[in-house]
């Protein structure tokens, strides 16, 4: 097939009514598929359920240490969980913090401390007239989110293949003082699943924030989350990092279980300098008492250590991989040469990012759910939900049975294909859209 | 023997010399025990072990309506969990929602809430110049370290044998709109164990605050908590008298299973009006993706409805009703028709509260101190730490064996004996304090 950019009105006129027919078909299957969240499949989450087995009423629910993690008490996260949390993170188990079940939840207390509170001294954001933060895009939904429900606002930076453009970060930071932070999902990101460059990793920490309360929000979220066994992205550690290049402060680090273990009963972690964990405690210290430690010895009795975590996210891979593969090899014979879309080929993390041809994002993804798929908006991913090009679509390929994902894929090359020819033919039409009458015939 | 205030001071003196003697006696004892904090003793734990075989790898972790607890989803809490907890809360289930392991983390990001983003509209409180918040006293003091941690302006309401002042809370609430809560541990009170009276509860339900964002923050964190099984305190329960008071989102209501599972690894849950909870979850799926459905469903399957968890609290009354009658018995034998100190006799709950002379309650806590015995901090039940008469002590009874308590109870007794005396003395010798030299002595 020859790039539809070459074809001649009458060719695209063709085309279309092949394409057309085979989207009815699509629509008889009566598909009711969900490729819409980064959630682990059934298959992963039975991987998990050894994790039920390793506590019951015959075993010691005693630490090392002699701690009872039945009753109240630690504030900051059972030694061994520390230890084996700190092993996934990179970092010195002193440096952590365990958590309840949510790295969100972590990273919006972040952030609402910083409104109520100030970090480390400095004003609290909720008495600045205007608190900015810096988003790379496309980037995470919910990040963005956390910024829009406090009022925040939000900056674009372009995603480059070696992560955020670190020229207009350095640029932006070091001039105004009103921008507070950037979220950064380092590793495999969401949703392209880049991973960051050295060097990328390497300016991050030596940024001269104008604001002395400017943190790097380091969201590691796909830390340990490896599709193959020997083609894996590494990451320069961003602590160590930070202190060696004098700015020990700059970053907080965020990790979880979610996708490990089960998404929701979990363990989320935070990673900090010193400073940074005086300045948490002080909070953490008010907030609660405590959080849920039987599920961290859970974790620790079932993982043991990270060598028993990274054979568990073997087995993750080996239902993944072929989710990731199939995306990729269905994209490629149905669009590759086209000329229409381009997507990212992971591995890691839990997304593939799609372009399409610009200003047609939002309709390929109404019309895949009029046919029964549902993908995450499109726009999502970008602050406020708007895509300036409407070109970008998250594919998250995890949780349908591959089988589902095939004919989910197939559809989402059939109806970028039709809506990129309707957008070509309009264009030739003098511009004038299609209308929406025209589209219902599909 | 005789009150001390009819003694003359040969007589005071004299019975000093025994007192010390004794005192000594205990330190040589080495003791090292701890009645400072409201903790389950390790036999009410062990009545919760069953919980950890409930869910194991061959159990099926779906809910009744087909959700499964091990992935994402679900914000406000699984059905069955909300059932549970609303029939604990005296409430609907669809005026609940369940968090994760603590109730204090609950009413922390209701008051964070309110500073960042406001009550229903109202303006953020963060945008104020003042904010104060009515404190009955005694009372807890991580209610208070709350209203200290976001600088609020603590206001000390007297409690009474029926609940707060209602006098001056009505007067107050009335007139300032700065005003915007109050604590309330409704239900065994703490430290008191006082439950509120019918119309003490039937006027908080009718106030007229000032300020359209005034809540109640009903921390009922001991509802179901009773001693015994035929006499038992009872609440008017106050989201339904809100209501039929026309005053329908007067109330957060509070509540956890910290002390009736095990403690940091319970659920919390949270009650109030439609109009609350569309405010709260607005936050709430900002906040979070869900929190840890997984330990909803091990709670359900184990306590299986209200009166399993009716039957799970009788086994630990059976527990701590020794250990609160132990308490009064030594405090009736040693200090009863001395008048030197009044204490509670609660029917349920954690706590028993202890007031001493005027001027001595920080010294009696050191002296025990100084004899292995920790107590709460004096003070610690006032905001700010400052007990304006330095009178209260807060007993926490539940956590040192028996044998452990009575020793306990026994040295607080002595020592209160002993810092009386001293007071008295002082006084005779024209209001001079004993030189701290002298304290050394004994």
């Amino acid at each position: 097939m020859k790039p539809y950019a070459e074809m001649t009105k009458e060719e695209l006129k063709e085309l279309r009514k092949h394409l057309v027919a085979q989207y009815r078909e699509m629509q008889g299957k009566d598909l009711r598929l969900d490729m819409s969240r980064g959630k682990p499949s059934l298959d992963q989450l039975d991987l998990s359920m050894g994790m039920m087995d390793v506590l019951s009423s015959e075993d010691d629910l005693t630490c090392e240490d002699g701690t009872d993690c039945r009753n109240y008490g630690v504030l900051d996260g059972i030694k061994e969980a520390k230890e084996l949390i700190a092993d996934m993170m990179e970092v010195n188990p002193d440096n952590v913090i365990i958590y309840g079940n949510s790295s969100l939840n972590v990273m919006y207390d972040a952030i609402a401390r910083s409104y109520t509170n100030g970090v480390m001294g400095n004003t609290p954001w909720g008495k600045l007239d205007k608190v900015k933060f810096l988003c790379p895009v496309p980037g995470y939904d919910r990040h963005f989110a956390i910024c829009e429900y406090f009022g925040m606002e939000m900056i674009n930076v372009p995603m480059l293949p070696t992560g955020p453009d670190m020229d207009m970060v350095e640029d932006l930071v070091s001039k105004d003082p009103a921008i507070k932070g950037i979220w950064c999902v380092p590793k495999y990101s969401n949703p392209q699943g880049i991973s960051y460059s050295d060097e990328t990793v390497r300016r991050f920490a030596r940024l001269k924030p104008a604001a002395p309360d400017f943190r790097i929000y380091w969201d590691n979220a796909y830390g340990v989350h490896h599709l193959y066994d020997h083609d894996q992205d590494h990451l320069v550690e961003i602590l160590a990092e930070c202190k060696r290049a004098g700015n020990p402060d700059l970053v907080y680090k965020f990790s979880s279980t979610s996708k490990i273990s089960f998404p929701g009963s979990g363990i989320a972690s935070f990673a900090a300098s010193p400073n940074n964990l005086e300045d948490v405690m002080s909070q953490l210290r008010i907030q609660t008492i405590g959080h849920d430690k039987v599920n961290q010895l859970r974790h620790v009795r079932f993982f043991k250590n990270i060598h028993g975590i990274v054979e568990h996210m073997r087995k993750h891979a080996e239902i993944l991989r072929p989710k990731f593969e199939a995306v990729d090899s269905i994209l490629e014979k149905e669009l590759g040469g086209l000329g229409i879309a381009t997507w990212t080929k992971p591995k890691g993390g839990y997304f593939i990012s799609f372009d399409s041809m610009e200003g047609c994002a939002k309709e390929i993804v109404a019309r895949c759910k009029k046919a029964g798929v549902v993908m995450t908006n499109a726009g999502a991913t970008y602050p406020y939900g708007k895509d300036p090009h409407d070109t970008n679509i998250r594919i998250a390929p995890t949780y349908p049975p591959l089988s589902d994902l095939i004919l989910a894929t197939e559809l989402l090359a059939l109806c970028t294909k039709l809506v990129t020819i309707d957008k070509l033919l309009a264009e030739m039409n003098g511009g004038t859209h299609v209308p929406e009458e025209h589209h219902e015939e599909v």
